[in-house]
């Protein structure tokens, strides 16, 4: 079975409602491109900065919350909405809705792992200043079988995608913005490795880079194959691109090389603890 | 506290004796180069191949162990022994002996993921045809906190890592043997993740890569730090070379981004099933 992923690597302002009409244009593109599922960056609506997530951030069902509902039923899209600030039981989430292409949310990732950094010369970011972490691991049954989320950070952390992997996942689609110190040091590596280890496509949406933001994102949005290729790849400017993924594949990659069957269960399992 | 390690990217052939002396040789260099810590590579008495294990195969106190455990107390080294078919009990497994610089042995890696691959096109091989697979995960303690050992294929199972780092690993050896399939697509880049993702120092000693070989194996022996850079990195040729690691340096990169420390075993757990 093919699936047609289009990722939308948009320029993020600081003008909410500018951010969600662009995002709306450019999920329309990407449908016209023959996209099934889209994926927006993490923070499309909002700048990437502390002092910003409380000021956009909204609850669920909320006026970004709508738009992404609007544009995966207007498009017929599946929808991985990248990411927006959500407000929850006084809390604010880094959360990514996921919506079917009638509209209805069918699943929601709150990142799980927040992403505090310190390298001294490089990026300095601590998102536990204003952000409370997910405490759900995320698996979407859609027409392509299992669609994992996670969030940026999340990919740092190997037995979350083991697990997903584990359960099934055929893709795990990753919302994100690296930046220019993690960037160009980690970000085709980790991706090549999660799709590597967990023989499924891994990919990653990125806002376009801005030179002039607080948080320079590296762009560079890209989907790996279980070989560790890219089927796509971004530079760092604004595009919306459509690749087709052969999900017949994996059983191919699967033979090759005996990764997933090859685990000795015998002698360590990765476990969900909830 | 700092390591000199020393890698031996030792050119093998079909003389066991030979190949032996030649480990020696080598061995004695990195000592004289000032390692304290040497490793050879996989299968470094023997040509890569299913029909030479049986013929090859000794049990543990054999020649190459006793070769192995007199370099070791010879150069005073501590002696991650690269591999070597070792029959034990009417079974050959693909295992590495681990000495001290007094010659003891201390410590016994069987390759526990079996090397089964078919690339169209590529490489095939099937290590099940003549070999066991051990059962042990290997930590040893040594002066520079613990040290894990896997053997090549084992490298291909981040769940593996992921208890070896779990447990305190500040380094893991890998005598390893890619090919010229999964090497240039794949050698560089699962070190370096493992580095990343375990925040220790990986380092892999091949063989020196031999053309008219049937099985050809990369070459590239390297170290990889936790931020995915190569201390060391050969080409394809015999060499020997020594590299300090600042084992102090571990606390750095676990400070700058916390992987180690953000896991989160609320919601996953990789545990050792014995």
């Amino acid at each position: 079975m093919k699936l047609k992923l289009g990722l939308c690597q948009m320029n993020v302002t600081a003008d909410k409602e500018a951010n969600l009409r662009h995002a709306r244009e450019l999920l329309t593109k990407a449908a016209v491109g023959g996209a099934e599922l889209a994926m927006l960056p993490e923070m499309f609506n909002c700048p990437y900065e502390n002092a910003a997530f409380p000021v956009y951030a909204e609850p669920a069902g909320g006026e970004s919350w709508q738009a992404l509902s609007a544009a995966a039923r207007d498009n017929g899209l599946w929808l991985v909405g990248g990411s927006v600030p959500e407000l929850a039981e006084g809390k604010i989430y880094n959360t990514s809705y996921i919506f079917d292409p009638k509209g209805n949310e069918v699943a929601r990732h709150r990142k799980v792992h927040l992403f505090d950094i310190d390298v001294p010369g490089g990026q300095r970011f601590k998102e536990s200043d204003t952000l409370a972490p997910g405490d759900q691991i995320t698996l979407v049954d859609t027409p392509w079988g299992k669609v994992g989320v996670a969030i940026c950070f999340d990919i740092r952390f190997a037995e979350l995608f083991r697990i997903m992997g584990n359960e099934g996942a055929a893709l795990i689609c990753v919302p994100a913005a690296f930046n220019m110190t993690t960037g160009p040091a980690h970000w085709d590596l980790t991706f090549r490795m999660r799709a590597i280890d967990q023989q499924c496509f891994v990919a990653g949406c990125s806002p376009a880079r801005n030179e002039k933001a607080s948080y320079v994102a590296y762009g560079n949005s890209l989907v790996a194959d279980p070989w560790g290729a890219f089927p796509l790849h971004m530079d760092e400017k604004e595009h919306v691109q459509v690749v087709e993924l052969d999900l017949d594949d994996l059983a191919k990659y699967r033979g090759q090389i005996p990764i997933l069957s090859g685990r000795r269960t015998d002698l360590y399992r990765t476990q969900r603890q909830k």
